[in-house]
């Protein structure tokens, strides 16, 4: 299946599950304390996580649902003291296309669908569109190969 | 503008140009040698290019337009010497969600639309559909305010 002409449809393949209850709650920085979570990943591609493992550090691409779209500039971390800048230049969820990208640890797998990380700083329900492992040295990529 | 219900929709913020016209021209790893290319941003979202800078560490994710959505395991690096493995663990551009993570540097910018970028092991053409900040240490995030 080739998906080639946009709009470009992502369908979840999971959703975090966690305390965060509320995006006032989420912390702007994972360093800045955020609590460990699930990821449950939905029932036909639980295929797709043979090879995971605890301990692995991965990548954790979430569809920031409750983002704002239409916003082209911002002032970073919310301060307005802060010079309004383009958000391609931020890590801003407002966004034309409200990706989300995190860095975590996997800390324990529950088959066939459960995987337990290390912290991540998304509010409960978020969906989970991507997972890959996360090297980031020296070089990463996703080539057009397998 | 909030998208909430799946499946999420995507519009591409702009493409690659590359000297890369084909798959098989594309190095399975940036430190195995990828050209310098171009990113033209849309009209529409230059605005949020405001920011960035010659020198800066970028994220750009593609849309890999190319890949296939419906496998779930695939032979890593395309060798199959190498067991079948889950694409969550793997870089493999087929996954349900193709999209291709890059991490680059700006070596020109050209207004108004215009980023040269060191390297991008992409083929000429592939979508853009956002650009974050490169800075992966010694953690980092989107939250869900600016």
């Amino acid at each position: 299946m080739i998906n080639v002409s946009p709009p470009f449809k992502i369908n979840p393949i999971g959703v975090v599950r966690s305390a965060l209850k509320n995006i006032h709650d989420c912390p702007r920085q994972e360093s800045e304390g955020a609590p460990g979570a699930w990821i449950e990943i939905a029932p036909q591609y639980t295929e797709a996580m043979d090879g995971l493992e605890a301990g692995d550090e991965i990548m954790v691409f979430t569809w920031m649902h409750l983002a704002d779209r239409s916003r082209l500039k911002v002032h970073p971390r919310g301060n307005r003291g802060n010079p309004m800048k383009g958000v391609f230049a931020t890590r801003s969820p407002h966004r034309p296309n409200p990706i989300g990208l995190h860095k975590t640890r996997i800390t324990a797998l529950e088959p066939p669908s459960r995987i337990k990380v290390e912290f991540l700083e998304v509010v409960d329900n978020t969906p989970v569109v991507d997972i890959k492992p996360g090297v980031f040295n020296p070089l990463f990529q996703t080539s057009l190969s397998d």
